[in-house]
């Protein structure tokens, strides 16, 4: 019988729906103190058993025991499906456990929160939120003339599922979108969809320009001093990929000279971005901790992402969001 | 032949489109100066003229020469048709001009840059914004768990023309609106419509709460201390009505006992709202300075809803959006 991996308050949170696989599958839990349970008896393991199954999400991943989750992975001696509750794979933890792992599977549902994520960033860029806020703290009241959604020009590089999730809002707000990846149209949320060599051309043109392309050597510090050079001077730049997909210090220099308006970063280079780091404090720069999927939602989906998957997995039927082993080369 | 009053920006940018009227129409403007010129010749003039016909909008009402403006209708023998581009007319300045005219017309085309502040304005409170901002202000790198626009319930007081371009955008991004009037259902963008004497019963069930109804004596001080105690209390409150709606002593005694979360509010009881006012301060408070309808996009579409009905004033068609004059009793 294979045994599952999950963390605790994953368990508690979808135990109801779990019942009646006591007889198909062991489940052990780990909890933010590195204890491990057996699930459904509650009694206290002395160590990690070894593991076959495991659900890798914001619960294991961000818990003060995700090296304990890691090791009890990493260590069985035949593991045999990892279902990851994010898109993006080249994390090195998730590196590792790709290429230990006989199958390993994604999970979209991200998109939704990170597109909420955009939404929320980009109004209040096009309506003047800093301006706003440093009249209310001075209680002064002065009519500011704001921008609309409604018709603001969006270029979106890479445009998979978060890209879309995106394009679907700003669409339905009124926006025209520009998406721009690999493989041609068309493509939900999107009025046109772009080559990546179209990039620089098409920069001139948006007034938003959000990054969400996958981190490869040819999107590694895209976003560098041409990139920005290129951009209108009224535009707002957006990254919900990757921190390295961006040349900070160009950033820094091209807002201070004027040639973009604003910048907003989900994700840095470093992480967690260092205290005394520059860009916190730069009045054009807005710092989200890389949380922009961070919602009881993304949660939920996540959760019904690995039920469905952990049922056909039972059942021995095709998983969904399979990647293809070759994604996980031996370093 | 009539004349008609515009503001001198308002001139400049409809100037196109007015060519060819020259010979049905005088056109008198009037500048951030207080002065009046011939609008083709540009002869200035010694004083305003008798005026027929005019057009109040964002260039007219908040110019320093507003009252040289008012005046000039005022004082006018004959004064026929005045375009407003509010949707409102309880205004003191719009009742004597409502009373003075032979006809006046609305303007409803401001509900989509206001709707676009309730999705900014709710996206910042879900998205936990405050809180955010003051981590980067201390250089905290601390993922926050938000909520989702996704599924929020909100209930938009006074379904008209801004509570349905609101409704539509909240359901368009997947919240679930229900919308209060009088008139019943169904209306586009609301799940549901409910009538007022609902309200006490709609509000525990609401994540937001939008105050957007006409100001009349049974809307006046409705969000009274009641109205907040029966609200979630982990919700919003927004006024996009008038600041009469709100009992403000109520609103802040209410966030502080913490029987709701958050408030914002576009309108306050008295506009400007005075340096030392407490509801600037307060830390459950956003205030913006009644503001949200100050996009170009407003004043393009106010200018589209002039331009047509001056056709149809000038080729005897009907108006659109004429007010009844029974709206304007005489004081």
């Amino acid at each position: 019988m294979k045994t599952l991996l999950l963390h605790a308050r994953t368990f508690a949170r979808i135990a109801p729906r779990l019942k009646g696989l006591n007889a198909a599958l062991n489940i052990v839990t780990v909890d933010d103190a590195s204890s491990f349970h057996d699930a459904w008896t509650s009694e206290k393991l002395a160590e990690a058993p070894p593991v076959q199954l495991a659900f890798g999400n914001i619960d294991a991943f961000y818990s003060p025991s995700v090296r304990e989750f890691m090791t009890a992975i990493l260590k069985s001696p035949n593991f045999d499906w990892f279902q990851s509750a994010a898109a993006g794979i080249e994390n090195p933890a998730l590196v590792a456990i790709g290429q230990k792992s006989q199958r390993y599977t994604t999970n979209h549902t991200q998109a939704e929160a990170m597109a909420e994520w955009a939404v929320w960033q980009a109004m209040d860029f096009l309506r003047a939120g800093p301006a706003h806020r440093a009249n209310q703290a001075a209680g002064k009241w002065e009519r500011i003339r704001v921008r609309e959604m409604f018709g603001s020009r969006w270029l979106i590089v890479g445009y998979g599922s978060i890209g879309q999730a995106i394009g679907r809002r700003v669409t339905a707000l009124g926006g025209v979108v520009t998406g721009m990846r690999r493989s041609p149209g068309p493509a939900e949320g999107a009025a046109r969809i772009v080559p990546p060599d179209a990039l620089m051309a098409e920069l001139p043109e948006a007034d938003i320009v959000l990054l969400c392309p996958p981190h490869t050597p040819e999107t590694e510090g895209m976003a560098n001093a041409a990139f920005f050079e290129a951009m209108n001077k009224d535009a707002l730049f957006m990254n919900l990929g990757r921190g390295a997909l961006v040349d900070e210090p160009a950033l820094m220099a091209a807002l201070d000279a004027g040639r973009l308006a604003f910048a907003v970063l989900d994700v840095t280079r470093i992480e967690p971005l260092p205290a005394e780091d520059p860009l916190w404090r730069h009045h054009k720069v807005v710092i989200t901790p890389h949380d922009s999927s961070d919602t009881p939602g993304t949660i939920a989906r996540g959760d019904e992402t690995f039920l469905a998957n952990l049922d056909a997995y039972l059942n021995n039927k095709p998983l969904r969001h399979l990647v293809d082993r070759s994604a996980f080369p031996a370093s």
